[in-house]
C-alpha cells in the first residue's frame, strides 16, 4: 500500500454507520505515550528522534493490530501529501511542519494510526463511525497493551503516563465525538449548549481540527482533563454528555419540522440542487450545503443520496485531496472547478 | 372555448420559434381604432358604450380572422380571471379596473385580440413568436381591412386615425418587440443601449407591461410616435433599431463566453439547479433564475430544457395563473409553494 492508494478509499469512520450516526459522525480515542528514559521530542536531538522512530517502527511491525499498515516518514513526503494526511484527520499540522525524525503509521481503513515523534513519542489514534466511544476505547486499549508489552512507556505511579505537555499527563487519553448539529445551530441554541459543555470542562472544536472554527455545523467534543479519573470514567463522562447533546439536537430537529417543514425542505432541496449543478464552488459554500444535505438525508427528506457519500465529500473536497485525485497541483480557481465536478459526480452517480 | 381552456395552452408568441428567437421573445403590433361619430370611451355614457360594444361584437362575429375566438364581457369576470388575462398580455390593468361596457375578444392561440372600449373603441393586438414584425403587421393590417369594410372608423385626411389620446393619432399603431438582453445587463451596457433607444424616440418597458420595471432581463421596445410616417416606415424603423440591439446582445454574449465561460456556466447551471429543486420561490427570484436558464438554453449550455418551456413559465408563474391552475384562491405563501411545484414539474418533466 502506498499513500496514493488512500484516494481510492476513505476511512471507516466516514461510513455513516453505527449508533446515532444521523447526528454522530465519528468517535475517536487518542492516547499519548512516551518511551521511558528518552527525551520528549521537543527536547530530543535528531539522533534521539531517529532512534525512537526506529524502535517504535520495529515494534509496530511485530504487532497484529498494525498488519498491512502503511509506514510513512514525514521527511519523505511532499507538501501535498502532508496536507492530504492532515485533511484526512490522520496527522496534525505540527507533525507536518518540522518533519525530522517523524513518521506516521496508518492501518487499513484508517481505524488505527500513530504519529511518531509528534508532541509525544507516540500519539495513538483510533477512529470509528457513529457514536461508538466504548468500542473505540477498547481498540485503543488493546493496541496500548500490545505496545506496552514490547515498549517501556514513561509512567509514574503518582502521575500516570508522563507526557510532553502536563495537561495530557495521567491517562494521556482524549476521547472525542464529532457531532453534526445543524438544528441546534438553526434554532440558535448552539451557543447555550457549547457554554454548558465548556463549563463541564469539555472542549469543542470544528470539523477541520484544533483551532478551526465550526464549519458545516460540525462540533468535535472532547474531554479536557486527563488526570484524576480512569479512562473508563472519562469515556463514561463523555458518553453521558454526548447523549444529552444528541437528545437536544433531536428535539431541535423535531421542532424545525413542526414549525416550518416546507421552509426546511426548501433549504435542503436547494442545497442539494446547488451541489448537483454548481460548476465553480468554494470549500466554505460546499461545507454549508453538504451540511444541509446531510440533514436532509438524516430526516428522510433526501432519499437518493446516502450519508456515506456526504460524509466522504466533507473530506474529499479539501485542497490536497482534489490535487491528489487530479494527480497534479491546482490553483485555487482550478480547485473550485474540480471540487464542483467531483461533487456532481459523487452526488449524481451515487 | 371558455376562459378556463386558456390554462391548457399558452399563446403562439411564447413558442420560442421564429427569427432571432434566442434574443427576441415576440413581436407585437397594436392598432387603436374608434367608430366615427361616437364619443371616445372616456366621454361615453354607459348606453353609448353598450351600443359600441354590441356593434363591434356583431362585426367581429362576421369576420374570418375571429373564427373560434372567445368573447369575454369584462363585467362578467371575477378578479382572478381579470388578473389572469392581464398576466397573459391580453388586456390592460385599465381595461380590468372599470369593466362597464368593456369586452375582450381573443382568437385561438392568442395571436389576435381586441380590447373593446378600453381607451379607444378598439385596441387590436397581434402577437407573434420571434422577431417577426413584418408578418405581425401584415396580420394586423388585414384584420384592420376586414373590420374597416364593415365599420366606419374615425379618420381624418389631415390627422389620420383619430384616437382618445392625441399621442396615438395618425397611424394609431404601436409596434413592439420583446427582447431578452441578459448579456447587455451582465456586462453593464444596458443603460447605454436604453439611452440611445430613448434618444431615437423609442420607448422601453418591462416584461410585465407598461409601468413595470425590467425583470428577467426583458425589455419591450416600441415606437413612441404614431404620426408623420406610414405604418411600413414605422415598422422598418423599429426593425432597424432592433437589429442593432440584437447585434449588441450577440456581441455581449460572445464577450461573456470569451471572458469567463466557466463562471457563466456556473451561474446558469446553478439557476437551473435552484429552479429544479426549490420548494418555495418568489416571482422575483423565479424570473431572475428563468432568465439565466433561458440564456443557458440559447447558448447551448443547457440541453435538456427547451426555450418554449422557459418562455411559458415566465407567464405561468404569475399569481392569477397559479390560482387558475390550482382552481382556487391561494395566499402569497401558498403561491410560492405552488410556483415551485409547477416549475419542478415543467422543467423536469420537459
Amino acid at each position: 500500500m502506498t499513500i496514493d492508494d488512500f484516494i481510492k478509499n476513505t476511512g471507516q469512520w466516514l461510513k455513516g454507520t453505527g449508533e446515532h450516526s444521523n447526528i454522530v459522525m465519528s468517535s475517536r480515542v487518542r492516547l499519548a505515550r512516551n518511551l521511558a528514559k528518552r527525551p520528549f521530542p521537543n527536547k530530543a536531538r535528531k539522533k534521539d528522534l531517529e532512534e525512537i522512530l526506529s524502535t517504535v517502527h520495529e515494534t509496530v511491525n511485530e504487532i497484529e493490530h498494525f498488519k498491512d499498515s502503511i509506514f510513512l516518514k514525514i521527511s519523505e513526503l511532499d507538501n501535498i501529501d502532508k496536507q492530504f494526511l492532515i485533511e484526512r484527520h490522520l496527522m496534525s499540522h505540527e507533525h507536518a511542519a518540522n518533519p525530522d525524525g517523524k513518521a506516521l503509521v496508518v492501518s487499513p481503513e484508517e481505524v488505527l494510526s500513530v504519529m511518531i515523534n509528534e508532541e509525544d513519542h507516540l500519539r495513538i489514534q483510533v477512529m470509528q463511525s457513529g457514536f461508538n466511544l466504548d468500542e473505540t476505547w477498547r481498540i485503543a486499549d488493546s493496541v496500548d497493551d500490545a505496545l506496552s508489552s514490547k515498549l517501556d512507556f514513561a509512567y509514574s505511579i503518582q502521575w500516570g503516563y508522563l507526557t510532553a505537555c502536563p495537561t495530557n499527563t495521567g491517562t494521556a487519553m482524549r476521547g472525542s465525538v464529532m457531532l453534526h448539529l445543524p438544528a441546534l445551530v438553526t434554532t440558535k441554541q448552539i451557543n447555550k449548549v457549547l457554554a454548558a459543555i465548556s463549563k463541564l470542562n469539555f472542549a469543542s472544536r470544528g470539523f477541520y481540527g484544533e483551532g478551526t472554527q465550526a464549519s458545516g455545523n460540525f462540533y468535535q467534543i472532547s474531554n479536557q482533563v486527563s488526570m484524576g479519573h480512569s479512562e473508563q470514567e472519562v469515556i463514561q463522562n463523555i458518553n453521558g454528555l454526548i447523549r444529552q447533546v444528541i437528545e437536544q439536537e433531536e428535539q431541535a430537529r423535531q421542532a424545525l419540522l413542526l414549525q416550518n417543514k416546507p421552509m426546511l425542505e426548501d433549504k435542503i432541496f436547494r442545497s442539494c440542487g446547488l451541489l448537483r449543478n454548481a460548476h465553480i464552488i468554494s470549500s466554505q459554500e460546499t461545507v454549508e450545503l453538504l451540511s444541509m444535505v446531510r440533514l436532509g438525508v438524516d430526516l428522510g427528506i433526501i432519499k437518493d443520496v446516502d450519508r456515506k457519500t456526504i460524509n466522504e465529500l466533507f473530506i474529499m473536497i479539501q485542497p490536497a485531496h482534489l490535487q491528489k485525485i487530479e494527480g497534479k497541483k491546482l490553483t485555487a480557481t482550478e480547485r473550485d472547478t474540480k471540487r464542483a465536478a467531483l461533487i456532481r459526480q459523487k452526488i449524481d452517480g451515487g
